[in-house]
């Protein structure tokens, strides 16, 4: 059974997605649409690479994944198509698979696209997917695309006992997931005494929790998350809120200097 | 794989939509059920149908279309099941089926429903939609239903050189699109240069771009979208916001006159 | 087959039910997940509860439901799956299984969960999931579950003349629905006059509804809903609202005396 992923910026109260999903299973009978999240603010395309980066690992193999947000102009050239770690995805040529794959695609391809207007998800992209099932590749679709256009994720600025990361995502539960690995935290800390302060000064945490419940009811606290991503919160409560956190909002970590 | 699409003003956080879902893979595994939106608002059958008219055609023939959108007394004799282009539609006979469908339907029959209380569509509609799986047919449902209640459309007011339209709905992005088509524009403006004023005489527009990338960002825009309707943009901008355009909202086009 | 539905406070735009969703097509192929709703508010085991309680008898026997809300602290032992009504349930042992079913389960394991992290649902809950639908059964998941740590719905307080009831759930049109069966109505009325209080003394009503319509738009109503709970809304209006109702708010009812 073919699987098909929708991530976008239009709101679940638009027909759009249902238009897309009803133009795939129409061409591709027996086709599964499972949606990522059509709740992406309108543009983002940070926010959408997160929730694909995320996400798409868990489905099968050669799922294909739509990605509906663009910032950019809409030009015709913009939309591709690539295969990379045995998935398939489809969107704009704006810098989000930059942001959403660690490796280079596998292949790409620029979708050829006969029809015209101000929706294109819906005629080209439902198309592309289609052509990819019933294929079994990318090739029908157009001509080899060569130059990605990549934006790469803010990384944290490093030094031999400093880390400066933001906050890369503010989850359901109002908990800030940062862009510091658990893996750079070991390479710089080397097992250190640290000082985790989230935004100011007066925000400062001293320790990693393994589980939320090794913290005290409206503890702040630090833990490296199911995605091996550093994350603050709050035991029961709302961290971004209550510390004022949103996307890019500093997070800085002082390791013990050697002397 | 028999497929019925879902349209409600209940809101993704009632158990409703599962509870009809549930209803009718119980009776016909196998089935699938597409969300077109359960976000209309409360009692908004303008709006419903809108996101129905626009989403059906993609669906495969044959797909049942479930609408439990209702702004009238819940009258038993109001369930109505009909055919028309090919696809089938369940809901309220309260004037939605004019809103949605640009020709009379081919067969139209009144669901006789057995049972009572304050949820029909799991009961009602569910079950008529198993029926007309399971059957291929209308007719088992219910009595022939002869007069359906139909609503129209609000179209544009026109004279020689003017055209009287308004907003028919904002989408995600917060475009609003109106009730002016590309082929009323044409038969009225004849080629002739126009004004386009949105809501004042200060907002007016003198060109049509054919895509959003043609205007400057922050620049207010009019084009004719996918469905080939006048949309009015603001380039990167929420349109609807900053033009106070909602629901209904003058869009008046004059054209230049003959002299 | 197999049917899943996924019931959790994430909002709809976070990637966690889809990594969830993508976790089981991607062991169980075929499988179908289907959302109960991923809106509850943060940690609300009450409103979970009255949404999979009322939702989840109208799936197919041996239907899987997973239940991802917690109010409690993220103990491994937590983790269960139990048999009732020859439905399957995946969820925490934090009381809400008390709330969702009228009887004792007729088994119940622990689950044996190797991973770690703060995104058990994904790996342990959908891990739980497959097995189920791979082996048919759910002692291969781990240890029989002794004791099921229950929470009790709150009850109306009754004496001979008197119903002290509360709001249980205010729904997508904002209509209030109470915990006062008609069982119990008609239990304690035994047929007499009434007058039900909606907070205060100031709202007073003195008959039921059959339906919404046999009311006069605007007016205060009550009714006995598809749930055969006692439902107070206003024709066309906002209940919850007007009459500034919600979750636990004091519907009283007093029946004659008899003299």
């Amino acid at each position: 059974m073919p699987i098909v992923t929708l991530t976008s910026d239009w709101n679940s109260d638009d027909y759009y997605s249902a238009a897309v999903k009803g133009t795939i299973i129409n061409r591709c009978p027996g086709a599964s649409v499972v949606d990522i999240t059509n709740q992406v603010p309108s543009f983002n395309i940070a926010l959408a690479a997160f929730q694909v980066k995320h996400a798409y690992r868990h489905f099968p193999p050669e799922t294909i994944h739509i990605i509906a947000v663009n910032n950019a102009s809409d030009e015709k050239s913009m939309f591709i198509a690539l295969k990379a770690n045995n998935h398939y995805f489809i969107g704009y040529d704006n810098g989000i698979f930059g942001l959403i794959l660690d490796s280079d695609p596998e292949e790409m391809v620029s979708i050829e696209f006969a029809g015209s207007g101000t929706f294109p998800e819906q005629s080209a992209f439902a198309h592309a997917a289609c052509e990819i099932i019933i294929n079994g590749k990318l090739s029908g679709l157009g001509k080899p695309h060569k130059d990605l256009y990549k934006q790469v994720l803010m990384l944290p600025a490093i030094d031999e006992s400093v880390i400066n990361g933001s906050v890369a995502y503010v989850d359901s539960y109002k908990n800030a997931i940062t862009n510091i690995t658990r893996d750079l935290f070991d390479q710089i800390g080397k097992g250190r005494t640290f000082e985790i302060f989230v935004q100011s000064n007066h925000n400062r945490i001293v320790r990693l929790c393994s589980k939320y419940s090794d913290s005290s009811p409206g503890e702040m606290l630090a833990l490296f998350n199911s995605l091996n991503l550093l994350e603050i919160a709050i035991n029961g409560g709302n961290a971004a809120e209550l510390l004022n956190l949103s996307l890019n909002s500093s997070i800085r970590i002082k390791f013990k200097e050697n002397k």
